[in-house]
């Protein structure tokens, strides 16, 4: 906790400087984060781009968009495909309104943010949210510039509008992302390397909501439900622990003392989201049926207190990317209504496939969060987990 | 010249929208690019950080830091490393004042750019500007706060003050550089391949300007030199034009028709800047002593105007990273006092060290340059060479 305590007795009363990590000295922008009494007046943290982005289509044409979907030129999506499609249908990547297009692409490759056509202001988006094709696709898809998205049902599940097909790079895509192109990175495998050799990219029309059907859709709060809860709780400060573990006793008790110290300097109300990550994870990471099991015994012991905390579901699939990705799950949790953002030491790394090493510098991923475009709003909260 | 011919036809009379190109429809802030007469009064382009970084010690104090050097730990310099030694002391990487520190090297790495202590301004920094130093060099640093840098022959070159060592991961530096580690990137074998576990940022302090002695150093202007004589010639704007082979006629034709474009639409004295790169290039590149010499056939010859064109030579490098390296020899040519760049069909760009393709796609470079962060005042002219 060395970390966390230098972080908040360096500023014992609310003010600008506050909620900046020793980190944040590179950005001089600090002025623009917000103190405790500013967001107590002001609410929840803006969604990227002003507005939650909503995807799914009114249930009043839902029969219509079906039936369009079936005249529509047919992409069969994988699981990682519909998740990404549940990602984007409820905003967590606001202000992207589909799968992305070649200039958002290379925005995300080289620039880890993207630039609003509208004002010209930048916003993160480290991440490629991508949907590949194969040649037969491409070809069956013709002058169409509509195609329907559909599972291995042949269920419609969206329609994506305005499209451009552009090249699959995947070399590059992956060189990119993970820094390195060792064959066995876990999302690579899965979904890049046997995938198609284009991408396609347009504006997304889901027919109705993403459900799995497992007994967890319950905990799979959209942002907007997210914000929903927060202010029927009077949140006046929101602060989010992303993980794909079981909850361990450094984590409870970081957990809680972030709590206590964001009401030592001056938050009448700090709210805990605990976000397990519910997307797709490597065979030997815990399975998310067991973590929700254990997070809630979490609550029901009483080691987090469940007044304070909320526990909710991020459906987004896992890239182990590191650096790159904790940029995407810190800018998803700022549409989810999140001012502080906790990362630990090695967020979303791995050892190397092949070398025996971890896969990234287990600092990295706090610093480059730390001087990440689109992320100046968003509070980093650095912290190291005790190890006896 | 189809896509230089669009450009200017589209906006026959001078608008802030004018020098846009096609491709920076993305960009809202267009705004901020400035048009003919605002140039005329403003003078040449503000370099990157609004002053242009000169790292060269004054004579009067040249022999102390000399003798200082003598004192100090000794890092051996490559002739890589002193061309990099010559950029940085000239200004061409603005606002950079030395080798890069680990804050510096990760935003460059997954942002392309840096932002600024001072403002929190954004400046492009799309290529590491990076020293390599091995194991028992590090030692032999020890705790010593500052390094003499010195060449084959033992020579002081420069002084690097206030030193920080970090991990140098070369596979990750290269994959999220080239988008590839794919064994063949003529940089990464000449220079990171067999380079240092480490590396080492600080400030710099050259000794004295950096010559090479080869009989064209009176070619070789520096950024500062370079704004002199636009200046001298009463430039309103001045054109870049990178390049690293001879001029061919599709070149020339261009260059005199950017001219004359930019004459039609206001401009009252356009200047070419026509600057071949004369850093480390491959083995089958033409070499730099042949290149000048048809370069000022082409100036004798009257294919180029020599009272309106100034032919200098740009001391970088080669990465041949594509889209990647662009965004550098088009941000170098800003603190040149360049405020429109020529961009052709893969710049940068090479073919694939292992598949029988180019690296990167054709389009790819001008897309990401229209793009990148820190290059909003840079007018970006893409245009195609006919092939007959």
């Amino acid at each position: 906790m060395a970390t966390m305590a230098s972080l908040f007795l360096k500023t014992p009363t609310p003010s600008p400087s506050l909620p900046k990590s020793p980190l944040v000295h590179f950005r001089a922008g600090s002025g623009r984060l917000t103190p405790g009494p500013a967001r107590i007046r002001c609410g929840l943290i803006e969604p990227d781009g002003g507005k939650l982005v909503d995807l799914v289509v009114e249930a009043p044409q839902r029969d219509l968009r079906k039936r369009q979907a079936t005249s529509l030129p047919q992409i069969k999506l994988s699981k990682i495909d519909i998740q990404w499609v549940h990602v984007l249908s409820e905003g967590w990547a606001s202000p992207l309104k589909g799968f992305m297009r070649e200039s958002e692409f290379l925005q995300t490759l080289h620039f880890n943010s993207l630039r609003l056509v509208d004002d010209g202001s930048i916003v993160n988006m480290s991440v490629p949210i991508v949907l590949a094709i194969d040649d037969l696709c491409k070809n069956n898809i013709g002058d169409s510039t509509s195609v329907a998205l559909v599972d291995d049902k042949d269920k419609p599940i969206a329609i994506l509008n305005d499209i451009e097909i552009y090249k699959h790079n995947k070399e590059e895509r992956i060189a990119r992302t993970w820094g390195t192109t060792a064959p066995g990175l876990p999302y690579a495998e899965e979904a890049i390397t046997h995938a198609g050799n284009w991408l396609i990219g347009g504006d997304l029309e889901v027919i109705e909501p993403i459900k799995y059907h497992d007994g967890l859709d319950r905990f799979r709060l959209s942002p907007a439900e997210l914000r929903d809860e927060f202010t029927r709780r009077n949140a006046d400060a929101v602060f989010a622990f992303q993980l794909r573990n079981p909850v361990h006793n450094g984590h409870a008790l970081l957990m809680t003392d972030t709590r206590r110290r964001l009401l030592e300097i001056g938050y009448k109300n700090p709210v805990l989201l605990l976000h397990p990550l519910g997307g797709h994870t490597k065979a030997d990471d815990v399975p998310l049926q067991w973590r929700m099991k254990q997070h809630e015994m979490v609550l029901e012991d009483g080691v987090l207190d469940p007044e304070t905390t909320v526990v909710s579901i991020f459906p987004s699939p896992m890239h182990y990317a590191g650096p790159t990705e904790v940029q995407w799950h810190a800018k998803a949790r700022i549409n989810a209504g999140a001012n502080f953002y906790i990362v630990g030491r090695d967020p979303a790394g791995m050892g190397h496939p092949l070398e025996k090493r971890d896969l990234y510098d287990a600092d990295h991923g706090k610093k480059v969060l730390s001087m990440a475009p689109g992320l100046e709003r968003l509070n980093i909260l650095p912290f190291k987990v005790w190890r006896q």
